[in-house]
């Protein structure tokens, strides 16, 4: 359960249109394509008339990692892409990316814990990329 | 932890394309839209030539429950949209939905259990009507 909390998360000065880009960019310096991006904000007012501050999720894929995953159990689909969350904040963006360590949670199969740690350690990268 | 291993999922007598069909008509039904799809063996193939069976993720949201969550807590946009995967099996195909219970182990901000226990019950209507 303690690895569900310990999600990586940075603070940027950027407004949240660049913060988006630049988390993207980060993302391919460590092999992440997003494959998916949900306008929070937008989809809620469209669907239910509903308000919220600038909020995306972006779906995250290293595709060598997913498909090693998926090699060992072909269940982890269901946690796949990582989420990145991107949201406006009073003094800039606030940038939260899944702990792909929630893999080696849903999944016991031999090898997944150290697929999810390699991609932790890709992740910590971006955070640390943001954080710059 | 224990939620983890109880996903949602239905053995379906239909060929995958139907099968992809079905699930997105019974999520519509109990008020899920399907925000993203992600071809998962064609995504792999155009990536990295790795070769996988018909696989697919849908993300699935309930709008006015995502708002509700996310009211209580803005962090849960790690864990939305609710993946559902659909894949080829040798006898059809299989449907997983990924418990919405794990929102209640990501976030113990007040309310969010009882809203995962509300999306449980409606992905549960889910899974029966696909066993039809």
């Amino acid at each position: 359960m303690q690895m569900l909390h310990r999600d990586l998360s940075v603070q940027v000065e950027l407004p949240f249109d660049e913060a988006v880009t630049a988390t993207r960019e980060a993302l391919r310096h460590e092999g992440f394509g997003v494959l998916t991006e949900i306008d929070v904000q937008k989809t809620l007012k469209e669907k239910i008339g509903a308000d919220l501050q600038r909020y995306v999720i972006l779906g995250a894929c290293n595709p060598a990692l997913a498909y090693t995953a998926l090699q060992h159990d072909i269940n982890v689909g269901l946690l796949l892409p990582c989420n990145v969350t991107v949201r406006e904040e009073a003094d800039g963006s606030l940038v939260s990316i899944m702990d792909p360590m929630t893999l080696s949670q849903l999944s016991r199969a031999a090898g997944i814990e150290e697929i999810a740690r390699i991609a932790r350690e890709k992740l910590e990268r971006v955070v640390d990329e943001l954080a710059q």
